[in-house]
């Protein structure tokens, strides 16, 4: 843990006490996002201090040129930086012509920061004396409304404290920004047209090269005691900027705010050349609402979210707060609603990670949106990847497959590979194999075998293809291997036979060959099609079928484990806990080539595989692989604690279970890894989400049903949680004395628990 | 073999017949040097066709901001960019008011290009009809002064052949260059001063961060039939750029030129603030001495280095020229003068390979210059090394080593590492062997074991010591690894165990705990000393000795072959000759993780320890070795078939020794690579001399006496060459039927020929 000053609350997230070296952090913890747009929580005010800007559109990106000292073929011609936008947000203040700006202000007090998750809004206040010795007391609330979404709302309200004053609000749009993440700090958006209609104000902006048009606008109205009031404003335009000042003279004691309604309308969904109309109506909608008629939309917009997705610890409210916040960045950061976009890893509260899709979605993500949304979102997210399929064959093409062989990128906004790491994109091809998983746990969970001839199929195919032609057949050892890849644990590149690798390999291929069969035996026309669309011959599924037959893992005798990759035995193996704490993190601390030759795991890499196909495995083959494994992991990715929580739990090791659960849950509120300013860890969210419903709820289908193997950490009195399978809602509460399911439907099913079947009637609570 | 527009010649490059896309081949090839500056083959006149331009100050660079996509600790904070100086050659040419520019005359005839390697100079002729008809034949002939080093002199003569016209001479400096290598096409240089004196121009510009300056300058004289005429002349002065308009009106067959002494005196060998001054001085002592007498003492000073550095071969024009161009750009791009320089692997000839000194000088160059120059030279090059000790030891420390562990860098230009692969940079360490090997190969060749005690010790300390630290121990085998390597073999990186590495590792240590023994033995005062300032201590060389006592060497018992790496038998063994063609070079075609995971060997690796260490292995051992791996060896780095030509030589396959020869000799001319445009490959030059004297020679220091084993290829009739050993210079010549060794020097002595012993007395030829 590297910071502790969130306050422990059930629904919120809050900062108290005013801290520079905090700002940064804490405009990422407290970002809001709906989805279609998200923004870091910074002041709207002027600020000189250190801040990270960010305001973010969703799918909107910049393809920066690819440039290494040292070109290797088949790099892909860019990498996509995720863009900040025009500023939307910001409200210039002076009172008595002296600029608000809690840099520079003689005392800050009460200085006061709430995300409320459960209404979906933020606020900041405090009391300043400005340098002029003027005291006000700020209450500035905003949020990105669910419903209107591409609407943010401001309410920005000052109290004058010591006296009378003339305030001036002045709102502002900017599209003059830059970006943190620039080489050469330049600006990625060029301004079009800077215009206004009366109190309407907009910018017309376009990103350089991928020409992403948006209009930037906003309308606002001032307040005088709650009451709205006409005022005269002056209009100001500069090259990429417009502003409104509104001027008003108030006594001691009256409360005056500004209510801002702002955000982008963008030609993703608008016609490019009608975009300032587009704006127009939109700010007038949301101006006819109103403030209060808008913030009482999301307060039920987002009721209705948690009223799904809402998982309730009690007994730890430092446990709740972290679950809920990471449900709540969830459901801000992806939807459902549009197919174009993605789960990015830092979704709307940073820059890093540049594209937006990472197989963080299918090996992570999908579990959540699938067991807390329609089933339609997760097959939206499925049919992301099959939309790309056609990129994906031709990214393996550039580097030498044939015949239909598809590769996916390691990150991607339009399903052209944007990383450029030859370590990487080359070879951290296990990605591929997450598709095909996403697509089997998918089905497993929906039963929504359609999907596989309508879209999956395909992709498996050209999957079970890669995967053939990537293999080598070793002489020396008489087996097929997979060379010169990168596992999971990208603390390793260029390794021969990663287990992990080349296990998913040889289950992509079994399962495409099965489910041919399923799909030539139920779905006739389909294979047909299917067969003749690609190509097929029974000669080439022999071929997958002589790798899949004859693939070779990496295996201890002596140790009874299979090896990540050849020659881990020869590491030092030293445990992490020998590790002196200075090294730590040694992605901070160690250069490269000693992390890479040190036997020290990122993330899970085995034990991923042990995760994915726990089924065949036995139990203590798990707990010897854990044991192994484990104590060498520095967990330096977001995506370590979560699975090893759940298996931790599956063995019964709750102490254990419990504190990865905590670094996973609360892994940006406490900073574990000494960046959240950089943005939230959004993907790795899911899995916390996994750890408990996965982990102490031990949820799992089996045979079509769904099972469960309640545990709970002995620091909790009970925890709650709701799936959602196949289109009925089960609620399961688990206490440290009983587990007791619920069910929201309408037909009575049959769950397992502990391996013991029970019958569940709709609306009639089983307690076992 | 990709082009062949190169005449065969003993000792001239000649070009025939204008073809436009030659030209950037032929501006490599074509290159002047002097060891202190370089020029390629540009035209002097204006050209709109595709060049290109390259002028180059030894030892300047400019250290390119290193930006990569993901940050690895420990990366090198630049790379170095060989820069494009301002261009002193530029002559334009009017006839009649018409520019001359071979883009876009009407007809180029008689075009013809020489490089004079015999007396040092370039010449160009051709007959121009232009654009308005006249018709002009031009003969351009330039070098650059090895006497006057900082000058290069140009006589650019035409003759009018269609009749009267007036010719305008503009003699140009310019300073507005850009580099080929730039990533934001930004230039490197600033301009601080256009300034002239009478008919003399200057311009004083900086280099951009690292701020060397340089004064470049001109004066031109006007002939008329060979007349010198005195003429008005227009001056123009632009911000980075100065140019002299002489206008002289001539009748049909009258010859005009302009004779333009020019070229650049910088502050790494003047005072910055007197740099004009300097150039004034320097330009008109060139004047003063004409261009005539500046071209007699050139021949005179290449005559003067071929009577040593020369190698005869008769009955074989092409091999006779591929070595002369080879001995003549080795003398062209280093002297031995300033120990502050060194050989650039495409050393004036182009802008590749960013930084100046590779482990290249070392392995391949010391050998050349040892044998064919005053032995202070190769001791200046070790100094080189010497003097950037600190700098290797701060770079080890980055990488985490201590206790005055040294890794010198992949790359550099002043002891900083400058190259940013991490692949390369980190993991290609073999390099810190190079650097005791040739403080061995100096020794054993000069007999100047004083070296050792006076700077190799320190050196050989440092590097046994990070050996020792970057061994691994490994408790599976019960031996001491090197893991994640690249080895001289760059298509395969991160490996573990590559034997060349492990091999020379257990080397270093070994000669470093002998040699600190002798040192000890002979000279006690210098072993304190260096003992104190080391702070060695008996237990650390405890330590060394465990880790060279037992080290891993990868080994195949049924092959009876020490492995390249782990693994190397689990590739694809497919022999290069069953690879299709259109795969070939692999390194344009295939992706970079096709490469590594393929057999494909780019240069000797395995082999270049049995070239290194060729008296620890028997010939029968060498032969299973260079059987299994040179028909995976696709040979495509420049310093690979010179090593298998000597191996081939050795095994008496004259056959195959011959063919890498020539690949070797005629890399460039014939452009075995298709990349000869970008330049020459310098530093294999000196490989190439090797093929001949160690190859078909077999000369080996045994004992501190010189021996050889003479061989002659079927092709020829004769070859000889001289060796500078000990001060005394031995003269080689071998024929079908004998080898005729004879002495320029003061003291008998004995050679082995053979094995047999043989006396040679000085001035008194002994044929064998």
């Amino acid at each position: 843990m590297n910071q502790d000053y969130i306050q422990p609350d059930n629904w919120s997230i809050i900062e108290e006490g005013f801290e520079k070296d905090r700002v940064e952090s804490s405009e990422s913890l407290f970002s809001i996002g709906n989805g279609k747009m998200g923004q870091r929580a910074n002041f709207e005010e002027q600020y000189s201090g250190e801040t990270f800007q960010g305001s973010y559109i969703a799918g909107v990106y910049y393809p920066d040129k690819t440039k290494v000292g040292w070109w290797k073929n088949g790099y892909p011609e860019y990498f996509a930086k995720v863009l900040n936008a025009p500023n939307w947000i910001g409200i210039n203040i002076f009172v008595n012509g002296e600029t608000l700006d809690l840099n520079t202000c003689i005392k800050v007090e009460d200085y006061r920061r709430e995300l409320n998750m459960k209404e979906g809004w933020y606020q900041r206040s405090f009391v300043a004396t400005l340098p002029n010795n003027i005291l006000i007391r700020v209450e500035a609330t905003r949020f990105l409304s669910l419903e209107l979404d591409e609407v943010g709302a401001i309410d920005y309200q000052i109290e004058l404290i010591s006296g009378d004053a003339t305030i001036t609000f002045q709102p502002y749009l900017d599209s003059g920004i830059s970006n943190m993440d620039a080489n050469w700090e330049e600006k990625f958006w060029e301004t079009i047209e800077v215009s206004s209609s009366e109190n309407q104000g907009f910018i017309v902006s376009k990103t350089l090269k991928t020409e992403f048009h948006a209009c930037t606008f906003m309308q606002s109205e001032v307040l005088l005691n709650g009451k709205k009031v006409e005022l005269e404003y002056k209009e100001e335009k500069e090259i990429d900027k417009i502003s409104f000042s509104y001027k008003i003279s108030a006594e001691k004691g009256d409360v005056v705010s500004l209510q801002k309604f702002a955000g982008y309308v963008t030609d993703m969904n608008h016609d490019r050349n009608e975009l300032i109309a587009a704006a127009k109506n939109v700010v007038s909608t949301a101006v006819s609402i109103g403030y209060r008629g808008l913030l009482q939309d999301q307060k039920d917009a987002w009721e209705k979210t948690w009223e799904m997705a809402d998982i309730s610890i009690s007994g730890d409210v430092k446990a709740q707060q972290g679950i809920r916040f990471n449900i709540f960045q969830l459901n801000q950061t992806y939807s459902g609603k549009d197919e174009r976009l993605n789960i990015g890893p830092k979704g709307f509260t940073g820059e890093k990670y540049g594209g937006s899709t990472y197989w963080d979605t299918e090996a992570y993500c999908i579990p959540f949106y699938m067991a807390t949304k329609d089933q339609q979102v997760a097959r939206n997210l499925l049919s992301y990847r099959y939309n790309h399929l056609d990129k994906a064959i031709e990214n393996a093409e550039k580097l030498g497959f044939t015949n239909g062989a598809a590769l996916y990128p390691m990150v991607t906004m339009n399903g052209e590979e944007s990383h450029n790491e030859w370590e990487i994109t080359f070879e951290e091809i296990h990605r591929n194999g997450a598709m095909v998983f996403a697509i089997y746990n998918y089905v497993r969970y929906t039963g929504d075998f359609d999907y596989i001839p309508e879209k999956g199929l395909e992709v498996m195919i050209a999957v079970a293809r890669f995967w053939q032609q990537r293999a080598t057949f070793s002489n020396d050892k008489n087996k097929f291997m997979i060379l010169g890849v990168t596992g999971p644990n990208e603390y390793e590149n260029n390794v021969n036979n990663n287990w992990y690798t080349n296990f998913l390999a040889k289950w992509c291929i079994e399962y495409c060959l099965e489910t041919l069969k399923k799909v030539k035996d139920g779905h006739a026309e389909d294979y047909d099609r299917i067969f003749g669309l690609t190509n097929l011959s029974d000669g080439e599924l022999m071929k997958w079928k002589e790798v899949s037959d004859n693939m070779y893992f990496p295996y201890s005798d002596h140790l009874e484990v299979f090896l990540q990759q050849d020659g881990f035995l020869d590491k030092e193996l030293i445990p992490v806990e020998n590790l002196d704490k200075k090294h730590r993190p040694i992605n901070q601390k160690w250069s490269w080539d000693r992390i890479l030759r040190s036997c020290y795991i990122k993330q899970a890499d085995v034990l991923q595989g042990f995760y994915f196909f726990e089924d065949q495995f036995e139990e203590k083959e798990l707990a010897r692989h854990f044991d192994f494994y484990e104590p060498l992991t520095v967990h330096e990715s977001s995506l370590s604690p979560c699975v090893h929580s759940i298996q931790a739990a599956k063995l019964g090791r709750m102490k254990q279970a419990y504190e990865f659960y905590v670094r996973t849950a609360r892994l940006d509120l406490d900073d574990y890894n000494h960046e959240v300013k950089e943005g939230c860890h959004i993907t790795s969210m899911a899995g916390t989400w996994m750890s408990i419903v996965e982990g102490f709820g031990g949820m799992r289908i089996v045979n079509d049903q769904l099972s469960f193997n309640p545990r709970i950490p002995e620091e909790w009195d009970a925890y709650s949680f709701k799936v959602n399978f196949r289109n009925q809602i089960v609620k399961v509460e688990v206490s440290k004395e009983k587990t007791c399911f619920n069910l929201e439907g309408t037909a009575a099913i049959n769950i397992l628990v502990k391996g013991k079947s029970i019958e569940v009637h709709p609306n009639s609570a089983v307690e076992v």
